[in-house]
């Protein structure tokens, strides 16, 4: 046996410690005086840290976010990839925006993306189109807490309960607001639609016409919303588990008392014709779920695959779920192409989509007014 | 400024360090010799610490973990809830399937659960009954990795792309399985369908049909899977956004050539039924996403709610996303009762569904066969 | 049993699903209209959505994440707490730095805000010092990938081990930096101590004059970094877990040839008479591990705690592991004041350590030139 | 543009969706009957599903993990890799174990492990050696909550505060257990060391051998745990960041009152030495933080690697930190062989640390008495 000596000796003789043997004769970052082994797989590219200061811009930090590693790096990324995906005329973006987003105050955000032609099709949830329709009829969601300082859980969720609130993660919803949902659709999408079966897109587009009218006959201060702006510019929106929210419920129910129903696989040909005839294609992805995969699917039935692919998640690729998949899992399925752009950033979304849209259109827009 | 020394000196005599001051006669855990004070919120209940050595049984581990604090507590207790549910005759049992289940190797699990008569309501996607088909007529779902030893992610899945390979995680597909699914599809059960609109719930009652002929005409080594068993023991199974899988995909095609179609709500008054008519109801609930909360969603139109809810899922609930979203939360929604037995384990469905049944069944059956 | 037509015509006519009735006179949000229960647990403050457009500021952004909910809406808590902590003259601050912060790029932010006196001490590990001193004396990490687009994660990292070039997630060390260092503490800092055993603190602030001057010496382009920030502004930097580090491994070797060494509580006292004698205190913490339990352990001996506690990270609490920790549960230890203001940002930190710190720089400078 | 029809057509006629052309003439899987490319990428390994009925044995569960997939099958293979570990006689196991590990219930499997020889040298932190003395001496650990039924999280730690109770996740521990643990230390370890500065391994030695001592004068009925399962089995422990515990306050104040104090150097040549002249070695690895850490870097100074190793963890690569990140990542360093044997299993450590110590022992222990 070695004694520690012995180690410790060789150890300080080559100056080494369990690395291959290296001169450095200056204090530089000068690869060429370095004895080093011949690199292929490192590239040479510093990182020059993030620097942050009062008064910075969006742009500025997204810059700075360029210099550092990890998730920061990534972010940057993602705002490139989505403005060249935003600034070329010629690319179709199909946007995913799964969950609780509307709840949780984006919806202005997609409203606005729709209104200025950066989103060409939207797939979502019917929980979201639920809460987007309440606020463009006048309703309000509310700041809450998701554990209140003075009761558990548990008893503070039965005191919503009995108070008639409903709550998602830290955001309150008065039940009331789904009656009058409710009222609104009777009045003003169902009696329009008749006892026609029809497509979920042509349902989502009649309640966008519908949000529409009521803000403004109304007069309601809230912006009329997502539905309401892809009716007004064309942009289809697809909401495969359709069932799966208090829309679809109020939908079975109004199936119940007339010939009215839903086409499951009726609104799927224009959705993968939008994708067949695109002469370039971005999944823009914000969560997982079902708009994830349905976005990424579209590119099954058509010869293409994505141009650019961009995710914004918190769920971890480990647990094998489709949500937290890796882009790159999607191109063993031919969804995205093999010299397609994408990056994913993992992070609560509700941080980084503000961000990444907010970077991507400063880039956008001065581009532009060059 | 106190010096140091007087503040040592305090902490020092009184053998504190920022605590309440106690007294500690003995050595022993006796609450009641020690001055501490009155002490409500505590509960007294020791930790006893997991004994583990060669030769355990499931049911032995499982009590292991009820010895033992976190995750494992959690997992004893989940246990335990799942046990009571299924043990009580009168409880109607949802399961909620996620995601990759199927692929993952979870198949046999939940048919078994089907045939002993344990669920009475299955809502899960339809890429898990795409697998589970592709199984039950001879297809198979091969062990791989999701970082190849000597390809990078993205090169490695462009030559599964050109092997005609399809990747979930570490499970590979070849794609010819599709192509099989495909002619079993129009052979066997789109021809019995004919031109008609059905209900999702009849499409895969027909799948479930045709699987388990199939798998018997053809003498197949594999199980007849989880549709064939639903179907021999008519167990619904509800599929709320079917369009998003390549049984979605082909529903469309067949839709493009021939009256067949899915209504979209046209299976929601029986499963709302089940849910209005059951005695007692336990959610059980493996992964996140439409399945979970269309689960759960059921009580929104009964005056019940669920009095047993269990969840296994890698989703935490920072995210504010429905997937991870607590058990308790879904109170707040009149989805469970004020008084509902609820447990969530945060961790990999598929090391703690297999364990969970297992323990289950061990209570139940011991039981049944007093 | 009833029949669905009952269920269904009581609930048509009473427009409900499940929920306590309520009438709706209007379509606004007028809580005095509705007769809807008492409502104690619902606070009203409704969310008014993020709106995001090209050419914003921080300021806006951040204040555009405090009209939305769940995570942003957390974020721009945490702006608000840590700019009243900064903006507080007789606040001491505690900063908890984790991991890998520095060749994550964050080394120029936390030497910054030590130059501007926001920090009155930092608790990290010895991998941050020991990439801090790299790059004050000239070396440069490398922009990389985690997963390399032509090889596998396990082959790519075995040629980086071919080449020399250590990786960190996505960011490369070329390793004859570690020689580098390697002579930088035998000249510039073990020399300087001598045959003495110190203070862990004692040892860092030997390194930060060491990497000061070197930097200054050499005219290294860098900024000389957060060692020597620290040591120029008298601000201590601790590191309770030292040996495991290049920086520790470091020591330890000189401790084999001489009477050096390195006495583990020698700075224990300091760092407790900070806590102590602070009128009011305040714990920032990055990432979690033993820097963010040091920081809150220290008020484990004295008889205040936290009045303010920000933490940003990617570990959720489900795991009962210190590092997802929620700040309420510190309470219970008595490491934060009963009314301390605190908030968790669940999401990657190098996303969120450079946005809050601008944010909270912006409130403040704006205040102090008001 | 293509209508259409034109595109069904073809995807009709050649039975395809966007794949390549494959010839199907059996339901069986027969690849040399496929016309399929070749396939190098793709491993013929099928998935068998794992099979669950009562009255299972941990064995049996173990083997069907493996026929399943994601990260059941990571947990049948980090079974199959500590097995071999520790069935070979020549291999040196290194154990790193995180955070809240004895209050969470993992105490007896550690100690049981120490007695069976299969561990050679621990690392864990002062929390753990803090809890395992407490019980070693007559305490207890409790079962809590989290989250309390009747009290909000932050009323609920208020209350666990003004009731000395502290609250580790849902484990309570009242505090009166410190003052004992205080005594302890002061009447059986420091009066034995005296007024010596010793390193940090010698005094973990000297607390196992005083627990040990008192345990069985006391006649204490839990275990002593494992501080005095590894004194009386000469495994030294490694404590880096023993500061960062009430162990460490503990060591501080009573080097305020005496010569005693902590070499943090002290102990890291024997550790070395260990790393150095071992045959073979494995990294058993259960949670992230310091422990994982400085058993990996212990082969940074030998110039040989790990053979075998295993890491049981709920943190994710994704943030860039050291507790998620890969173990090839460490590849990189050199700290593991090209060919090492290793496994990651991403799921809550309580639940699969458990399961893989009792298959290891099953198929360790089976062998043995053949």
């Amino acid at each position: 046996m070695d004694t520690f000596e012995d180690r410790l000796n060789d150890a300080m003789r080559s100056g080494e410690l369990n690395r291959p043997p290296s001169k450095a004769p200056t204090m530089t970052d000068n690869d060429e005086t370095h004895s080093s082994p011949e690199r292929e797989a490192f590239d040479h590219d510093p990182i020059g840290h993030a620097k942050i200061s009062s008064g910075m811009s969006v742009a500025e930090i997204v810059s700075e976010y360029g210099n550092a590693g990890i998730g920061a790096a990534n972010l940057s990324e993602a705002v490139d990839v989505t403005a060249e995906a935003f600034g070329r005329e010629e690319t179709t973006v199909f946007l995913g925006l799964a969950g609780a987003m509307v709840p949780a105050g984006m919806r202005a955000i997609v409203s606005d993306l729709i209104r200025k032609g950066h989103i060409d099709a939207l797939v979502t949830t019917g929980a979201n189109l639920t809460h987007d329709s309440i606020e463009a009829i006048g309703g309000k969601h509310h700041h809450g807490v998701h554990e209140h300082p003075d009761y558990g859980e548990r008893e503070f969720d039965e005191r919503l309960r009995d108070e008639g609130v409903d709550r998602i993660y830290n955001v309150y919803l008065p039940q009331e607001h789904f009656t009058l949902f409710e009222e609104h659709l009777r009045t003003d999408v169902f009696e329009q639609i008749g006892e026609n079966v029809v497509s979920i897109a042509s349902f989502t587009r009649e309640l966008g016409r519908a949000n529409a009218e009521v803000n403004r006959r109304e007069d309601i201060d809230e912006d009329p919303g997502i539905a309401a702006a892809a009716y007004e510019h064309d942009v289809p929106i697809h909401v495969p588990a359709i069932q799966d929210s208090v829309l679809g419920l109020q939908a079975w129910l109004r199936s119940q008392v007339s010939g009215f129903s839903l086409d499951a696989l009726g609104d799927m040909s224009p959705l993968n014709d939008l994708a067949y005839n695109a002469e370039s294609t971005a999944a823009f992805v914000v969560g997982g779920g079902v708009p994830k995969n349905y976005v990424l699917q579209t590119m099954l039935v058509t010869p293409g695959a994505y141009d650019y692919a961009v995710q914004l998640t918190m769920d971890p690729p480990q647990t094998g779920g489709l949500s937290g998949a890796t882009l790159d899992e999607a191109r063993s399925w031919g969804k995205l192409k093999k010299d397609a752009r994408n990056v994913s950033v993992y992070a609560d979304a509700t941080i980084t989509f503000p961000l990444v849209v907010a970077g991507a259109l400063d880039a956008v827009e001065s581009d532009a007014s060059r």
